[in-house]
């Protein structure tokens, strides 16, 4: 296979993966706009002032940084108000316990006695007259993984948890954080309604909390609780995908799109989640730009909107761009973290995969190896497979990512600078080779739902 | 100096000692306490329920272990009203900050200008025409170190941080915490006001909040900070010194005293500060009832009210006893964390030194070194050297323990229950040698002030 070699990427696209490299491998530039994100912005929930701020912040970012072209296109977005978030135990032993509303929620002020479930399975296992006018308290912790894999088996109580409580007569749905720390930091994320059942309220407990009440019921008696919640929906607003290109020369209506959310949750700054993605993806195609080099297709930095509360952002820009989606060469998003990367997966066609690995090769002494072709590229890319439209995933170092992940203490400290330069570098080699690569990438394998 | 040994300690009460180490290292009662209390009863600030129920608590725990003399002796202590604490940065870039009142502090509703100093003697230096008017931010970092030697510098501004601002018309004083971590908690503690100042509200930032204000300050601008507290001080209310002894056989009436405050901050449930030392020293006791061993002294652990709030407790109970001080023996107090212990030292008569490494000889297998003969013993017992009183000093590790103090995650996830027993087991013989010793520890050398 490597008789491709020479074919897929020229020796001048090469020569200049290497100047990429060192140049990207000693940046400042993904660590100050991190800096100034989370520094000169903070937290930007959808709807609010700070994602306002975070727009014109990108707009701002981007023609400072010097790209050419720089736009935004409008995405109508939900704004959930979080308010106050209190809760305490009642009896048998009095103390306040540290809350925080899960996004979405109604409001709250309630106190029932408690019922712990291991899992959204036990409670949905459940008989109704056990479950009638108490608070459902789902006690299922998360396990720490490298790849992050622990986060799916426990993140389904979040968003269907307060549905599956309310369906069997609940008043409201307490969940331990989906978070591997032990701080005493609830973890937000969003949570969602259906129409046919009530909607009660639904917030997490920090894990210590959750360790409390879980050691409080083990003797055996009644625990009661008082939740209360100011949390309200109210109604639209504007967000943007906020995007900078640097146009490509032959094939420049072939696009790599880099693509990170803009949005965070409200509690921290959103320096890992995702700021850090904004900070690794923008400094990539500022290294290309930076070293003067013209890319053959069209690299295109998506900032989406909206992430947080259900790829909102992602899906505008799918339905904004409808007609020419074949156009997508190939996408990827940074969003785990800062880092470092370490495997490179794909999903191309199979005929692709040399080249893919003459790509692997040039990342390898950065320290990221070859993976599989079954990526789904990332949160707000996973939407285009399904559309025929090829995506790469760059996977980071997410071991310690849920320690900080959708709390107030998602702050630029937590950022290990060495590892958002090396995240940001393999960016800007995988951009830069993808660009010039002489490969055809589609049909891609059919994802399986 | 050897020549002594037998003489200070029988061989009894050294075949005891071995029996003990044995027993204490193998124990699950410290760390049931522990459990019992932070579940239990969780905060205890002195002036709450939670302190009338701690204090209820430990009379039950005292009497439930099997000791035949438990009694508590009243105290009266202020009763401060922590209320609601929000601040956020209001220009340049607006956002919420992480505070926390300081303990004593006044009410606020004010938004103001930062001022920021490198530490309490800047600010003594500064101009007061440039502080008039403004917020005063004091940005001294704590530095790490075993033995907690970082503290005594930074905590200086804590206590009279706002009197020295309010001294230059500053309209409040905002601290970074005085803690090692880095995560978004505002670490408490208690200030002071005195008579001829104006009393300015007192809060703490978190240390990345405070990173982040300096970033802010960094650019040059103005920033402009909102301070909102709800605190006030309610007056007085009675707490308890709560007492269980050990009655001594020859020398009943000389007292080997081991304390720890009862009382804690009240955002976290005290695990570490000092829910700890009330579960080393109490086990220490319950390991030698237990064994059914008959100490020469009288072994009285006092559980100390509302030491937080400036040793009222400790003051208490030196004035309750001052006519018979004569009898303690020897103090000291377990208020560090939940340990290892590394280090025994002491304020004895220097001729008692032999008998002090005889003592140290028996704890070296625990890990435990001799010190020096310069110990204040610890918060509570520190203030009975200045009467005459011997005091020891049993070093625990504190490499970890600013991390959480003062926090709302000083909970019981954070106690290692091998450091704790090992603490306790240290005590155990400590208690038990220094009650059975044939030695005069007076006069002791006198403290320099
Ligand atoms: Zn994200
Ligand atoms: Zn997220
Ligand atoms: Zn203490
Ligand atoms: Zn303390």
């Amino acid at each position: 296979s490597w008789a491709n070699a020479d074919s897929a990427l020229s020796e001048q696209t090469l020569n200049a993966t290497q100047e990429l490299k060192k140049h990207a491998m000693v940046s400042q530039h993904p660590w100050n706009i991190l800096e100034s994100l989370t520094t000169e912005v903070g937290p930007r929930l959808p709807g609010t002032e700070g994602d306002v701020r975070a727009v014109q912040w990108a707009m701002d970012k981007f023609k400072q940084l010097g790209f050419s072209k720089v736009y935004k296109e409008p995405v109508k977005v939900p704004y959930w108000y979080r308010g106050s978030a209190h809760a305490s135990v009642v009896a048998p032993f009095p103390q306040p316990l540290t809350i925080t509303a899960l996004g979405n929620s109604v409001a709250a002020d309630v106190t029932a006695q408690i019922i712990r479930f291991d899992n959204l399975d036990a409670l949905i296992q459940a008989d109704a007259a056990q479950v009638k006018g108490k608070i459902v308290f789902i006690d299922h912790k998360m396990e720490r993984y490298r790849d992050g894999r622990g986060y799916g088996p426990v993140v389904k109580a979040r968003g269907k948890g307060a549905v599956e409580a309310a369906k069997k007569g609940a008043v409201a749905m307490l969940l331990r954080s989906v978070g591997t720390d032990s701080h005493r930091f609830a973890h937000t994320g969003v949570m969602r309604y259906v129409d046919y059942v009530d909607a009660i309220p639904a917030a997490a407990l920090s894990n210590p909390d959750a360790d409390q009440i879980t050691r409080m019921l083990s003797r055996g008696e009644k625990v009661e609780v008082n939740v209360k919640l100011t949390s309200e929906n109210r109604g639209e607003a504007t967000s943007y995908n906020v995007i900078a290109e640097i146009p490509g020369s032959d094939l420049a209506n072939e696009v790599v799109i880099i693509g990170a959310h803009l949005d965070s949750w409200d509690e921290g700054t959103g320096a890992l989640d995702d700021g850090a993605g904004v900070a690794i993806v923008t400094g990539a195609a500022k290294h290309i730009l930076e070293r003067g080099l013209t890319p053959r297709r069209t690299i295109r930095v998506v900032l989406f909107a909206a992430e947080e509360i259900g790829l909102v952002g992602a899906k505008a820009y799918r339905d904004a761009h409808k007609d020419t989606l074949d156009s997508i060469y190939i996408a990827a998003e940074a969003d785990f973290g800062a880092g470092p990367i370490y495997q490179f997966n794909t999903r191309v066609n199979e005929s692709a995969l040399d080249s893919m690995e003459i790509i692997a090769k040039q990342l390898e002494s950065l320290g990221v190896k070859l993976g599989n072709n079954a990526s789904w590229g990332g949160p707000d890319v996973s939407i285009l497979p399904a559309l025929g439209v090829p995506v790469a995933g760059l996977s980071m170092d997410g071991t310690d990512y849920f320690d900080y992940h959708h709390t107030a203490d998602d702050t630029l400290d937590k950022v290990d600078p060495d590892a958002l330069r090396q995240s940001s570098a393999v960016y800007t080699l995988y951009a830069w080779m993808m660009a010039n690569l002489d490969e055809e990438l589609r049909p891609i394998p059919l994802p399986k739902q």
